[in-house]
């Protein structure tokens, strides 16, 4: 398949694009500051811009959100808005003007995260945004039928512990490795509407 | 206990004020167009003026939330954008701005919705609202204690079927006296973090 992976810089990105690659798929790479595109797709203009340069895609993977993370009462309502527009809205582009430029029988796997049920002080943006994102995957599937959309919902990665373990204390994490197999499950497979909560 | 009802003109704001009353509350209503206060709370400026005008109150309800109904693919980025203000963002600046104005025990509840968990056509946006506000409260909760913050997410409510019953065929109707009293053990329980889907 032709798979357009939005973020693909990151640890993720990098993961999914060396599986996904690895199956033997053409995967165009897209980021603010690297891969084959450069497009920042919490412009909705930008991801029109996105699919008129890529062309016709059987697969669209994300691994790109950005929100801020602060206390309760130190966030802003402009902090929520950036949550929003860098993790939900997005994401909520690529699907909604995806849907008439990717095939026919294509699919969307968007990223979401484990805040969005194990919350953790700070992330309240964090969580807002991936209740969202994977509510809407909920809605959006049963609409885009034959296409497909789904969720990879991850807790932290094993990779990332030693950055971030005194955030998830005592949370089980999970391995790149095994976040990229949930992306090759919703490419590959055939269902759709699901959120794929790791481990 | 003294509590700020938002959203009181609607089925679901008179069935909430009407159960609060009766249980010797003083209850005190808002709407942009009915109430004891006018206020806009889409607009995070509003509420601000809204919490001075109140006063203390030992718990803040909100039965308001406004959200666009259209096909993923007529939806526009501002038709999201709108959802997230007219739902999400409005509930979550009643919470992030009340903490410091309501009782040192006081209590939010907020109104999702089943269409978080339970999509139906055109309903994309409110799915990806309710699924945030739950998100939001599981995630605030655990930050403001000893305040509280709940939400409520009912199905669609038995006093609405006749107009909407071809919108949710088959799907179990709640009467609103049955959300009404899970505003009540929101506000005179103890729980927090916690959605209490209906029925």
């Amino acid at each position: 398949m032709k798979i357009l992976l939005i973020g693909a810089t990151g640890k993720l990105g990098t993961a999914v694009r060396e599986t996904l690659s690895g199956r033997g798929h053409e995967v165009v790479t897209v980021g603010r500051t690297g891969g084959d595109l450069r497009h920042d797709i919490t412009d909705p203009a930008q991801v029109t811009a996105l699919y008129q340069a890529v062309g016709r895609v059987d697969a669209v993977v994300s691994a790109a959100g950005e929100v801020p993370y602060k206390p309760v009462t130190e966030m802003t309502p402009a902090d929520y808005q950036a949550a929003f527009r860098g993790k939900v809205l997005s994401q909520i582009e690529l699907v909604r003007q995806g849907t008439s430029r990717i095939a026919e029988r294509g699919s969307f796997t968007l990223i979401a995260g484990v805040l969005s049920r194990e919350p953790v002080p700070t992330a309240s943006a964090a969580s807002m945004a991936n209740g969202a994102v994977e509510a809407f995957v909920r809605a959006a599937a049963i609409e885009i039928a034959p296409q497909r959309v789904n969720a990879v919902s991850p807790t932290v990665f094993t990779e990332s512990l030693a950055d971030y373990e005194s955030f998830f204390p005592g949370m089980p994490s999970v391995d790149l490795a095994l976040v990229a197999q949930a992306y090759v499950r919703s490419v590959e497979g055939a269902q759709t509407g699901q959120v794929y909560t790791l481990p």
